[in-house]
């Protein structure tokens, strides 16, 4: 944790003081054993980011002066269409990927998509909030992504994904093809990645149809979680 | 599994007759329910890839006929050097850098690498090599990786170290530092990647006194795990 996400709800005897039980008191008692006076790097959910001081700590609760004055790190000009992967994955990919800035996640369903996956208890806002949340205060961030389930694939990439796409550089990840992903990309992009085993050539040809260009990694299949951190980092 | 590796053991009957059961066996039966003429990708370890025809198959074993005319692909020009992460991290770098094509990796002690890593069943050949045969499989080659383990900072730094980056170009990922990590490098690589936490400025300043440059992915921090495909992609 590189920072303490602060939400609405801790502000509870004023504008600059919060008051935090459970795993953010957790962390900075039993990992940072912090005391009166420490400072720690906290940020609003969807806000600005900040330092708090210590008023107040023992083992149940503690207490911050809070003083937010930056802006978070400018978001990833990225919109992520992801296969609905299988729930451990799914997990791992929403952290890696709020980590790394993305602000936009459409999670779709495509062929080899495990339709028991659609049923997961992680599809929940609840539970999937959990890694989200996680991955901001890994990369010290505070906007939350949206986090949109499209679980018709044929509905959604006619009725939808045109618009979406629109002065955005579309790119369909596909081991097989020919043209490596670009680098250094310096305007959105909206980047599709199918599930393990690929998309099927029908959906390869509604992105194509569309405008998407395939793209690859090299002749190495990488594993959807790492491909999309691997496509993410070569891209920006 | 988009390749099956093959070791010197399962060619029992012949130069080309292989006899599998266990994991893989179970594999091409129970996942892709194979049958008498199918074929597969395989490939020796640290030899050729190509095509095995099953010529037999039963619930408790297979049997194929392999050609091996292919090579498998060229490794990555790169040295991981990595603080020892905790042994499941571990577990997962060592398949991800194994996918990506990396072909040595030296795990090493740093101040804050937890002295009980150390003891991990994980760092156990047969127990290591067990992700690296994943990434292999993952990726569609054969060339295990060389792991080396080094469970004392200075003397590996001091003594090893200077040698093994000559011709190369030497980096040390650094969150903290205002050089961007470099993309489409062209010559080799030694990367070196710290604990959670980072280098403490000691080993920092050691790395930077041989030559190495710190680079960083931006101001977001990622997790190691993150940070080691981010790198390695943007790299190459």
């Amino acid at each position: 944790m590189n920072l303490i996400l602060l939400f609405k709800k801790d502000l509870q005897s004023g504008p600059d003081k919060v008051c935090l039980k459970g795993r953010r008191h957790k962390h900075v008692f039993s990992v940072h054993k912090g005391k009166v006076g420490d400072k720690f790097l906290v940020g609003m959910e969807n806000g600005r980011m900040g330092y708090g001081q210590l008023t107040a700590i023992d083992k149940n609760h503690l207490e911050m002066k809070v003083a937010l004055d930056q802006k978070p790190p400018t978001p990833l000009a990225v919109t992520l269409i992801l296969a609905l992967p299988r729930p451990l994955m799914l997990k791992r990919i929403l952290f890696a990927a709020t980590s790394m800035g993305v602000k936009r996640i459409v999670l779709l369903h495509s062929q080899r998509v495990e339709k028991s996956f659609w049923n997961s208890s992680l599809l929940k806002e609840e539970k999937y909030k959990e890694p989200l949340i996680l991955g901001l205060e890994q990369a010290k961030d505070t906007v939350l992504p949206e986090v949109i389930f499209k679980d018709k694939f044929k509905p959604f990439v006619e009725d939808e994904l045109p618009d979406m796409i629109k002065e955005t550089l579309a790119l369909v990840a596909h081991p097989e093809a020919s043209r490596p992903c670009p680098s250094q990309v310096k305007k959105s992009v909206t980047l599709a990645v199918g599930p393990e085993g690929g998309f099927i050539p029908y959906e390869l040809d509604k992105f194509i149809s569309l405008g998407f260009k395939p793209v690859s990694l090299g002749e190495r299949i990488l594993r959807v979680e790492d491909a999309v951190v691997a496509l993410i980092s070569k891209l920006f």
